[in-house]
């Protein structure tokens, strides 16, 4: 398949950078290691600064103070790393737009309302009075239930399922695998048998939010499950009915929130960990990697749990221990009284 | 799409509250606090009581004791949560049953058995010799593998996978992106090469399970693995070969159980944990979130594992520490000798 | 449907054991405890020992030094687990060979190579480009995109999906609703808002590579992520982008790898284990259940975090306690210098 080209010159216009004027060629990216002439490398971290000497790159984002180090072409900006992630949508076949094609294999409800340019793979399944609007791609053997809108311009890949009546903003990408809308799990017990409360609210996303592989957003019991504008979700994230998180926070792979919490806006919360029902995290709030959160966080930091790890033998030993630290404390206590 | 009415002595018929005079007409249901004049709200958990006075709902399930509370029309029954359950599938357009179309894009096998009333929807994928009985719903591009059993009423939502020689009882919800009966992790180590045990039983699914989405249950090794009656299982579980759970067993979201381990009934598992293999957990169990079990439990009760989360410098502080525990318990113990 | 079925002196030969002269017909296989006369059996732990008295099986697996105790028909093998492994495949309806039907229902580009023989299910879509070599089965529902190539007698199971330009070897399992080669999770946040870096490398896996159902394996940023030959990956797995994992390296349920980690060869990984980016963990190295990994580890051994469970009052008397655990120290400390 014929490879995008730009110059150097094109590049600095399309990225921002100081004026270039050269007509060599890029037609790809790589780490300031392994990139090749004919690509276009970056320097975001002080860490790989020596290699600037000996990277083969045929031109590098670099911010000013660097510009001298450069031993190829040196695209001077404020912020190689934001360059360089606006460079990958240039390089990227996945990143054009909707090439306006239905596919004959696709089943398109009659009530559906497609705008023109539509992208629909094959096997893709559209339900009754589904709006998708103008850009979207929807990928070979994806679902899409009853009453959803899709937003213009979102990208749902292969082999996505979205139930009934969900709701997804413009500019999103929805990952393989994901489901959004399934039930959300509430049961009342009736003397020991569990009674299915039908879930009646549904999911809304706002824009520019990404869904990782595989991660399920639930519908909401009776209000609706909310994901704010610009959030971003790995893979394998476990979002439960009504939880609500705003603007911008960011979810590594694997971290489970349970029903009815609240995440503020612009958190990060690393991978793996699980935060409990009915709870409410604030604005800015940092969670790292594998923290169980089981009470409210009122006030913005950053916050964990767990143990780290040790060899084996030794860990027995401390672990086998921890279940009797409440009365080593009194022990110390009973001590320091002596 | 036309809703559902029901007047409010209706409701009261329905759900088993004390009678009515109402015709009054009610579309939905919403919490006190959102609930308009056409919805049915209720009153399960006293933290809510003081909403019963500015609640602008149409009708509201109570506890006699709450009667005199309601602005608008009681519903009296004796559990507000268990009728609340019972009136969700009274306003929910999937607890329909099947309608009884097979859709011409779907390929079902000539040999697969499907009983007058079971719905089929587009690029659905029904195996040889499967059996689908009356009142089953089998979503778009879900696949039923070869010699399937899937029992009266059975809702299959899409993109679900059943692999070969899967038997799921009467009444039973699958969500997407669910897999049953792949393969148990199981190889023999042979001098660092791992050589495929192929699993050659089978899953079996009691009546009234329900199974999250991206839910896996693997088939057993040589007898199958095993899901009792009325057990309801969250989104991204995995359940190993030759697993074993009791009836009306519940399990949160994101928790994973390892080969042979038998679960017990009536057990509540939260989400986030993990049981290690061959492990035999009692009825009535209650296991905390993300508490990893790596022992049999014998006899009933609440169990946890883990530490709760801390601000993250204090977090490092502690954790470092965890290391020397046992080294501190023989301190401790030397200074008590003195 | 027919049953495969061996006479014992042809299990003795294709199993590698001691030459036995019996025309006894055995068409499964099943536990000491289970196996019918039409069935064998292996011994591979003592625990079961007692078992071969009583074990109804037709023919038994065992070790030289149990041949005497056998009421059946002893097949004496040095390892009775590796031939019990091999025996699996022999009665396994699913490790036949693919059959070299390609449905009419399927959605196969033009510019895709398709070798002999090679089977496709039904609705399965293969992109432009695609090189699916001989005895490759590919499921129904599954999704291969462009420019991938599947190695020979590869076995892709329904609703699986494969982004662009993924690699994947020889004799390779991949489970359903595994999902390689979505974006990794890479954004440069931009004052609170995160831009997208498009994700340029792909996935590459050796052969006899087996992932599990719902395992995801993202592709790379600029480089690929690569999984090593012989690496069997559980179910509900993540890989992040750019992870490498050495050759037969085994990995159980519900693991997450972040960003750019080594994993080395020959490593156990437990489920539910988290480990952070940008590490590297050294040939040979254990880690138990639920750790959390958050070093690098370069010399081998096996590794933990955590603590055990408890019952839960217990527990969250000494989880309140873990927070003071270093204030504790210093109290000994001064204990100790009085």
């Amino acid at each position: 398949m014929a490879k995008r080209c730009f110059s150097v010159s094109e590049l600095a216009v399309l990225l921002g950078a100081e004026t270039v004027d050269s007509e060599h060629l890029i037609d790809g990216i790589g780490t300031l290691k392994s990139a090749t002439q004919s690509q276009l490398s970056f320097l975001h971290n002080g860490r790989y600064q020596s290699q600037l000497k000996t990277s083969q790159a045929g031109a590098v984002l670099v911010s000013p103070e660097h510009r001298d180090e450069v031993e190829s072409i040196a695209l001077v900006v404020a912020d190689p790393y934001i360059a360089y992630a606006r460079a990958t949508a240039l390089f990227c076949d996945q990143a054009v737009s909707a090439k306006g094609n239905v596919s004959p294999l696709a089943s398109v409800s009659e009530s559906a309302v497609l705008a023109d340019n539509v992208s629909v793979d094959a096997h893709a399944v559209i339900g009754d009075r589904a709006v998708i609007n103008s850009g979207v791609s929807l990928g070979a053997n994806s679902v899409v239930g009853a009453d959803c809108v899709i937003g213009e311009n979102t990208r749902i890949a292969a082999n996505v399922t979205l139930y009934n009546k969900i709701t997804i903003g413009a500019n999103c990408v929805i990952h393989s695998g994901a489901v959004l809308g399934a039930d959300g799990f509430g049961f009342a017990n009736n003397q020991g048998e569990w009674i299915k409360i039908h879930q009646l609210g549904g999911v809304r996303l706002g824009d520019r939010v990404e869904v990782g592989a595989n991660t399920t957003i639930d519908r909401g019991a009776l209000d609706d499950t909310v994901i704010g504008h610009g959030v971003i979700l790995d893979n394998q994230i476990q979002i439960a009915h009504n939880v609500i998180i705003g603007d911008n926070t960011a979810i590594a792979g694997c971290t489970a929130i349970a029903g009815s919490t609240r995440i503020g806006k612009n958190c990060t919360i690393a991978g793996a960990c699980a935060i409990t029902g009915h709870l409410t995290i604030t604005d800015g709030t940092h969670i790292t990697a594998m923290s169980l959160i089981s009470k409210s966080i009122l006030q913005a930091g950053a916050f964990s749990s767990g143990t780290v790890m040790e060899p084996h033998q030794q860990w027995k030993r401390n672990a086998v221990r921890f279940r009797h630290l409440d009365e080593l404390f009194h022990r110390v206590k009973k001590l320091e009284k002596l």
